[in-house]
């Protein structure tokens, strides 16, 4: 059977020389950074690296970079760490209604701990208006984070006119590039913004890693108090192979950028116009233009997200519906009702995300064996039975 | 030159084996265990087999295994997500001076967030008296957190009758066992505790992973937001390849267990018995008995650590003066000044920690090459020139 993955934005494999970079560090060179020996020189030495060429992926200075342990642990660093150092500033937070959990979910966290969170809303592209934060942002105002692109639908958001607003307002504004760190341009000092997150395993680079890039002068609260390490803002011996791993995998995403957008785009676009005209009833989701290079994502109308990966997974084919952080929650996604979709239809949410090894057959692939899909659960649908009986009788 | 690592206490490095298990998941199964697809289940499938090879070494249920990113992220986990969650009932916590730096300094976060702490104090071996423990509780008391044995002298503490006090006060119980699981026997059950955290790079596993075991109906908030992952208590994609080395470290630990640790107790005595007929004035440091099996403390008095460690680093032998998260802090150790030892001997701090590499010739290599080191260093100390003066003027 084929075997098609195509859910990078849930995980990217490892880049072979990614890999590489990291099996000295996963033998011999086995070192804790923190020591004062040989052993621990070189793991110094190779971690402080990687944090030059996660620096130079986002036009930042090495010494501002913080590696974590996921994107997860940037976004919740930042909310918590940026709204517990300002307090003393104010205790409003703005965020958009469609950013990733670990962002609303810390978001929530501070609004148990006194803090006031407005959500500011999205068009039914996705797209935050940036005249919505400047209306949501107040005199106690201390927090702003609005997130780069939306890894489910695609959009890209007007981060630096938003950073514009957040600087005229005097406020820290962050944003959660998880999903456009070494896959599209970030430029820390061009987007403007004071705070950014990023993922290795967005990538090509291993799981288990992450950064917080804070701009120098800007306080951050630890999130993980303990010994000294990057510069006492973030304790516990440092994941030496996955920090490796993240800088092979920036310096490799930078020299190859325009390339790969070229092959990703490719692909998107030829799903994202074709698949419409095999099936009916698809809801494009997301900006039609300003988009991620690899996201093709759709509403298929009067089925179930669940049930189509599940026989397309049959069919060798690897989706997901809505965000894999979520899959498992068996909710519709907060992204597409903040898109004022509904309920109906944003349960049927597939979401293509494309890596570079998916070729034009791939695509072709799932353009061949997804009506089939579609069409055996219409079949079983109570609603598109009811929408067609509708339809004939309106004949 | 003949190059000897003995601070296994930083880190070990990886078992053979330990890097075979993980090398699929970064290569082919690279998947995100959240995903519905074959991809996903492959992934997930390893790591809930890793879960029960951890929750095996315990004697715990493996639902009950959180994985984490690191000892200090458990050690985070449990201090502020235990507090957090039990704080309807009080806000007072008790915690040993002695604690690894990310009990202490997350005891002080939540002193920030309003609790109360209380230091147990320890006796010149580095024991907590359980009775302190029950002097300390009081009515609000809602945890009680003691390390398991302290990394940086040795010394194991007597949990299970801490444990017994804190039953009877219907109080949480929290012990660090980062330096003890995987090393010595750890049955959470026989120990009665609530809570525990270990680390993998502490047993021949990987950096970048560690677990808190939380008894279950003990209520914790997460310290990651985000996502469902972990069963809603620690959110982020999870580190497969970590997890998997994690669970296979586990395995093989508890195999080899009784064998590794007669191997290093061997190794211990041997240099805790001749280092001080070699050297003059210099105290072994924890407890002469109850200490972890690979743990050789020891203080040499009128030297500073530090040199001492960098000679011989340039002799090829690598140790460390006090725990690896702080060294770079250059501060006395807070385990030895609670111990009562003087800031002037707790500076001349020497830690050897053997690992299952090192054989009774490495022994004598530091037997051979330290005492013209410590002849050297003290040759320049004044402290010591004092000393001798004084010393032969009382003659």
């Amino acid at each position: 059977m084929r075997m098609v993955y195509l859910d990078n934005a849930a995980t990217t494999p490892l880049l072979p020389e990614v890999r590489e970079a990291m099996l000295p560090y996963l033998g011999e060179a086995f070192g804790n950074p923190s020591c004062l020996h040989d052993w621990g020189d070189k793991a110094r030495g190779a971690m402080e690296e990687a944090r030059s060429q996660v620096a130079q992926l986002i036009g930042a200075n090495a010494e501002d970079i913080i590696f974590t342990g996921s994107g997860t642990e940037s976004n919740n660093f930042a909310i918590k760490g940026l709204a517990l150092a300002q307090q003393n500033k104010g205790k409003h937070i703005v965020v958009s209604a469609i950013e990733h959990f670990s962002v609303l979910h810390s978001a929530k966290t501070m609004e148990k701990l006194g803090f006031e969170v407005s959500l500011v809303p999205v068009d039914k592209s996705g797209v935050v208006d940036p005249h919505d934060v400047e209306h949501a942002t107040k005199k106690d105002t201390i927090l702003i984070s609005i997130m780069h692109a939306n890894g489910e639908v695609g959009t890209i958001e007007p981060i630096a006119e938003i950073a514009r607003i957040a600087r005229k307002n005097k406020v820290v504004f962050h944003t959660d590039a998880v999903a456009t760190a070494g896959t599209i341009p970030v430029d820390v000092n061009e987007l403007g913004v004071d705070a950014l997150s990023l993922s290795g395993n967005q990538f090509y680079g291993p799981k288990g890693v992450g950064a917080l890039w804070v701009r120098k002068g800007v306080r951050i609260m630890p999130l993980l108090d303990g010994g000294v390490q990057e510069g006492g803002r973030r304790a516990g011996t440092e994941n030496v192979p996955a920090i490796v791993g993240l800088g092979k995998a920036a310096q490799v995403a930078q020299a190859s950028m325009p390339a790969r957008i070229k092959h990703l785009t490719q692909l998107r676009d030829r799903l994202l116009t074709k698949l419409p005209a095999k099936i009916d009833h698809v809801v494009v989701t997301g900006h039609p233009k300003n988009r991620l290079p690899g996201n093709a994502s759709f509403c298929i109308e009067f089925i179930e997200g669940e049930s189509m990966l599940m026989l397309l997974n049959m069919q060798g084919v690897a989706v997901t519906s809505g965000s894999a952080c979520t899959s498992r929650a068996l909710k519709a996604s907060h992204v597409l009702i903040a898109m004022k979709l509904s309920h109906a239809i944003a349960q049927g949410s597939l979401l293509f995300s494309f890596g570079l090894d998916n070729t034009a057959e791939d695509v072709d692939h799932v353009l061949e064996v997804l009506p089939p899909i579609v069409d055996r659960l219409r079949q079983m649908s109570p609603l598109y039975s009811k929408f067609t009986k509708q339809t004939k009788e309106a004949k």
